[in-house]
C-alpha cells in the first residue's frame, strides 16, 4: 500500500538540470559561474577547525546575518540564511500561505514554483508575461483578483534575462495584498551602470521579500547557501518558527561569510561574465539567433532560418559534449537557455554550432 | 499587519539547546560527541577541490547513498540523505500526513515533534511512557485509536537513554496502521554486545522508517547530515518529490561519505563514550543521583537527598561554566540530562557538583 498523501501522489516532482559527472562536458545548462570561488573562501575551507564540525552550528547563522545585513545597509533582523534559495521559497509558502489558497507567478518562470505549490496543496496561478517578457501592467491587480496570498517574480527574469526596474516592482508591492517574493538569484550580473538596487523595497514595504543566493554570483552552487531580506515581520516567523532548527551548517556559514567579505573578488567574475554575455550575444545574433537583452548570466536564444529546431539543436550540442538547457513547454520549446561560460567554453559552443552548419 | 498563517502565529517555535561561543564552557547540554571527527573526514575537507563548490551537488547524493546502502546491507533506493535529522522528520510529515490528521509520539520525547505537528496544522497526540520509560504495551493500539497516520519513537529513548528491543518495535510496526519513524539518533552508542539492529525492520515492514544521523556518532553535528532507511515506497516520494531539489551540499556529501567509510575510527569514540557513561553513572549514583540505565551518549540524572532541586542545580552548574540540559516540563523538571563528555569534562562536572556540597 502507499502512505503518500493524495497531492504528493499526484506530484511528479521537480526535474533538476542534468549534472553530468564527466569533467570534459562544457556545462552551460544550470547557470553556474564559470570562475572558481574567491581565494578567501577556499582559505576558510582549508583552515576550518575539526572541533567546529563536532559542535552544532549557530542555529540562526548570527555571524553571517551580521555580515549580510551590514553589506546591504540593513539589520541582522532583516536577514534569514537558508540552505539554498529553494529552502527560502519553501519557507515563505509554509509560513504565509494557508493550504488551498492560491500562489501566483508570472509565467514562464522557475519550474520549481508550481511544484512547491502542489506539495503545499495550493492552486498555482500562472499569469502570462508579455511577448517581450515584461510583467503585464495589471500584474498585481490580476493577482489580487485570484486572492493569491503569495507571488513570485524572478528578477532578472529567468529564462529570458529581462530586468524589471525597481519602480515597477514598487508599484506591484503597493497594490498586491499578499507577500511579494522577488527572486534575485541572478541580480549580481546586472550592469552596475543601471544602479539597480531593490533593497530599498525592504525599507518601504512590509510585504516584499528579496531572495539572494551565493550559488551563482559567488560560485558556490555546491554549498547551498542563500538568504532572504525583508522586514522583521516577514523574517522572524521563518527564522524562529518554520525553518529547520539548524538549517545551515557551520562550514557553509563560514564559507558564505568569507564570500560576502571578499565580494570584490566575486565582482570581477560578474564583470567577466557581462563581457562574455555581450560577445556571445553578438556572435549568436550574427549566426541568426534571436536573443532578448539579458541582465543575467544566461541568454535565451531562438534559432532562426535554416537552423534545426531548438530541441534538435539541444540534442546535437549534447552529442558534442556541450550541455545547454531546453524547456519543452509553451513559448520556450523553440529556444535554448544558454549559460554564459568562460571564453573557452563559449568558443566551444560556437564551434559546435558552426560545425553543424 | 501580519501575513503569517494562523497556526504559525500560534506557534512558539523550537527552542534549541544553548550554543555558547565561549570555548572554555564544559558543554554537556546538546549530546555532541566529545571527540573530533575521523582524520579521513578532515583529509577530505582539506583536499576538497574549489571547482566542485562552483558546481551544483548531486541532487540525490548518489555516492553517499551507495555507501550507506552497502554499509547496512540495503540498496541505494532504501536510502535518503538529508540536511540533518530534522529535515527527515519534517519530510515524513509533509509526505505522509494530511494536515489535520494526528501525529503521535511517546512522551516525554524530542520537543521538536509537537512543533513540527503545529507547523503542519496537525494535532499532536502524546502517549505517556511507563514509569521506567518503556513504551506502553498497547502503544500501537492507542495510536490506531487516535487515527494517527505517523508516529515517532526515539530509540534509544531521549532523554532517558532506555533502549526498546527490536522485537517490540516489530510488534508495534505490525499493529500500527500508519508510518512508524524510529529515530535512531543515538543508536551508535548502544552496547555492541546487545547485537541491536533495527535495519531488519526495513526488510520486514513497509511502514518503518529509520532515522540515522552523523551528528552524534560521527562527531559531525556542525555538518548537518543524516539519512533515512526504508522501503522504496517510503523513500522515493521524499527523494523525488518533497525534499528540496538540492537538499544536501557537495562538501557535506563528501565528508559524510568519508565518515561512513572510516566507521571504525568513529567506533572507537563510541567505546570511549560507553566507558565514560559507566564511570559517570557510577560516580553520580555514589553521590545520590538516581539514573536509569542508558544506551545513549547521555544520562538522565535525578538529584536526591540534600541536593538542591534540578533547576537550581542546572543554574549552579551553568554559573561554574558546566552546561547541562534542563527541561522545565512534567516528569523532567526534577532531573538533568547530562551528555557524556571526555574524561576531563566529566571530571569537571563532578568537581563542580562536589564543590557545591
Amino acid at each position: 500500500m502507499t502512505y503518500e498523501r493524495l497531492n504528493i501522489q499526484r506530484s511528479t516532482g521537480y526535474q533538476p538540470g542534468e549534472q553530468p559527472d564527466d569533467p570534459s562536458v562544457v556545462k552551460l545548462n544550470t547557470n553556474e559561474n564559470p570562475y572558481p570561488p574567491a581565494d578567501a573562501v577556499m582559505a576558510a575551507l582549508r583552515s576550518f577547525p575539526a572541533d567546529r564540525l563536532r559542535r552544532y552550528p549557530s542555529p540562526r547563522a548570527e555571524a553571517f546575518r551580521r555580515t549580510a545585513g551590514k553589506m546591504h545597509g540593513l539589520e541582522p533582523a532583516n536577514v534569514i540564511a537558508t540552505n539554498g534559495g529553494d529552502e527560502l521559497l519553501r519557507l515563505v509558502i509554509t509560513t504565509f500561505v494557508e493550504p488551498g489558497k492560491p500562489i501566483g507567478a508570472a509565467e514562464p518562470s522557475y519550474s520549481l514554483y508550481p511544484v512547491l505549490a502542489e506539495i503545499h496543496d495550493s492552486p498555482f496561478v500562472s499569469i502570462p508575461l508579455e511577448d517581450d517578457w515584461s510583467l503585464p501592467a495589471d500584474f498585481a491587480t490580476q493577482l489580487n483578483r485570484t486572492r493569491a496570498s503569495l507571488a513570485f517574480v524572478v528578477n532578472p527574469h529567468a529564462p529570458s534575462g529581462r530586468l524589471t526596474p525597481v519602480d515597477q516592482l514598487a508599484k506591484i508591492a503597493d497594490t498586491f495584498s499578499g507577500v511579494l517574493v522577488v527572486d534575485e538569484a541572478y541580480v549580481d550580473f546586472v550592469d552596475p551602470n543601471l544602479a539597480h538596487d531593490a533593497v530599498q523595497l525592504v525599507r518601504q514595504f512590509d510585504n516584499v521579500l528579496l531572495l539572494r543566493t551565493l550559488s551563482k554570483g559567488y560560485s558556490l552552487a555546491g554549498l547551498r547557501f542563500a538568504y532572504g531580506l525583508g522586514t522583521p515581520g516577514l523574517i522572524q516567523p521563518m527564522l524562529e518558527k518554520t525553518k529547520d532548527s539548524y538549517n545551515t551548517d557551520t562550514l557553509a556559514q563560514a564559507l558564505a561569510t568569507a564570500a560576502l567579505e571578499s565580494r570584490t573578488a566575486a565582482a570581477k567574475t560578474w564583470q567577466a561574465v557581462r563581457a562574455e554575455r555581450a560577445r556571445l550575444t553578438a556572435e549568436l545574433t550574427a549566426r541568426g539567433f534571436q536573443i532578448p537583452p539579458s541582465q543575467s548570466n544566461f541568454i535565451l536564444a531562438r534559432p532562426t532560418g535554416k537552423r534545426p529546431d531548438a530541441g534538435d539543436l539541444y540534442q546535437m550540442l549534447k552529442g558534442k559534449g556541450v550541455f545547454v538547457r531546453y524547456f519543452d513547454q509553451d513559448r520556450l520549446r523553440d529556444k535554448l537557455r544558454i549559460t554564459i561560460g568562460s571564453p573557452r567554453e563559449n568558443d566551444a559552443l560556437l564551434t559546435a554550432i558552426d560545425s553543424h552548419d
